[in-house]
């Protein structure tokens, strides 16, 4: 749980009815208006051009309102029997192109790469600061996958401790990897393979399918076919591969829904954990389009209501 | 992960755009539509009308779409490297009042008591089927919450094991309890009551809190004073004080947000485990107005970003 204490919501800023369509006014990340936006990290840039002026293809910045703040010590206290932790951390928003109505579908092969490299490079900078023992990197696309802004982009978080849900799966796929000395996510491309209906595409370093296991319908996973535990280690002359696939899995779900909101999320090993090796874990994007919403029964025991079965959200995908 | 398989959706089963006002058309949960639903299990009626009929005010029918379905045995068996489990249990439905229009807040006392009479009595008959280990009441209102039908009603699960969420909530109360001595529920009232500024509201039995650790803006959990850990057993005349309250909640964030979606749900003990003495669990309510929306942040970390402290969510419900 992290607690907003600077600048709490009142009732009154909650957006509490129905969605509506994006309130006009100029947007922060679009071409020409880099003032708006706290100065920039890093960006690739036309040469020549000057940091937080236009002329940039990608641009990373620090979020405005971040989750967590990367100054201070990490530090806990008690408050009578609770406990309180400061939200140490940094969070950076990618800006995936100057054009506010482009999605990733709708970008070159190239520029979706190009992006895929930024996520990389901020990832592997993050990673020296030795406090972060996390880097996440996700996205929130539309209103009703929790995006506060219309124009693409993705966010990257740092944090200092490896959160518990994602402790969990990495614990889950050790216990598996002890019991049969076998990576469960290699064992899930091989039954995938074999099974092959639930496969969506596939090309020569990447497999995107409907997890057996999903959370939600459509939910497709993006994998790397050869053990691999670091996202961002994935070499070079892999990542168009993987471009052309995530550009591919979202032009298939939208061509299927139309322009549905959805999240993604990288799952990857926790850094700066003194050399453990991971052989037991794989990473892969997890993308999750925004179909149902999350009620009572799910929130209450943890399982989750998936009405159409993988194997048909896989027929309807790869037919798109 | 439950499957639908008999019937599943197909993409344009899905209504994927924001939400639409609720559809015309006859509501089969209102008065004098009683033969557009299952036969009804039991119904509170006034003298000489017959089941299914009119003269009801409060009335249970099984889920025409169940998530769980009771006939069968408990069945496991693999597929490839996967388990499928039949999805067995108990879905019904409890139709609050005849009125399409009244939620909880807009009823009398008397019927909500009447209706917290009805949970008592649909899980204390579902107890008795030894398959089942736990019972799971909850209620989605409005679509945001991901209710289906506008007519306010509760949802009543059987299910025949427990769920590994509420698993680990009665592990971490267990823990607690064997390093203290003490409920942890218990502590946190001690604690509340100490604070006061997470209150919301005080009687002889209850209390409404903002919870320490909510995971939501205004979220607010309803727990007996007095240790009790089945929410079935609530002592008869300890009902009408529950009733009041769990009104009270309601109007309150109805008089904070308008008519907003929101989620409730009862924590209570397993069933039919055995004897096993639950010193250590606390049943209680959770409430959850649905004011943001889950994102790529809270599913990949399973932190929740709270945007408004639960002093400050007490303190504006305190005062509506």
């Amino acid at each position: 749980m992290i607690v907003t204490t600077d600048d709490p919501n009142k009732p009154e800023d909650y957006d509490h009815d129905e969605p509506q369509n994006w309130r006009p006014g100029a947007c922060p990340f679009c071409y020409g208006n880099e003032s708006s936006t706290p100065s920039e990290i890093i960006a690739i840039r036309n040469n020549g051009t000057a940091a937080n002026t236009p002329g940039w293809q990608v641009r990373v910045v620090p979020n405005k309102f971040p989750a967590l703040q990367i100054e201070g010590d990490l530090e806990r206290r008690p408050l009578g029997m609770y406990d309180m932790t400061s939200g140490i951390g940094a969070h950076e928003i990618v800006i995936e192109s100057p054009y506010h109505h482009k999605d990733l579908s709708d970008l070159l092969d190239s520029e979706v790469a190009n992006i895929l490299h930024m996520y990389f490079q901020r990832a592997l900078d993050l990673e020296k600061d030795r406090r972060f023992k996390y880097v996440m990197i996700f996205k929130n696309n539309g209103h009703g996958a929790g995006a506060s802004l219309e124009h693409p982009h993705t966010q990257i978080i740092a944090l200092p401790m490896v959160p518990k849900i994602v402790k969990e799966e990495i614990r889950g796929a050790k216990n598996y990897f002890e019991y049969r000395e076998r990576c469960i996510f290699c064992d899930i491309i091989r039954q995938e393979v074999e099974d092959k209906e639930r496969i969506v595409m596939e090309n020569r370093n990447f497999m995107a399918f409907c997890p057996f296991v999903s959370r939600f319908p459509f939910e497709i996973w993006i994998m790397p076919k050869k053990h691999a535990s670091y996202f961002c280690q994935t070499p070079v002359e892999q990542i168009p591969d993987l471009a052309v696939m995530l550009k591919g899995i979202i032009a298939r779900v939208k061509k299927v829904f139309g322009n549905t909101a959805y999240n993604f999320i990288i799952h990857t090993s926790p850094i700066n954990s003194d050399g453990q090796a991971m052989d037991s874990y794989h990473w892969h994007l997890e993308f999750m389009p925004k179909l149902t919403r999350v009620a009572g029964f799910e929130w209450g025991t943890g399982f989750y209501l998936v009405p159409t079965p993988p194997e048909l959200a896989a027929k309807f995908l790869r037919e798109a």
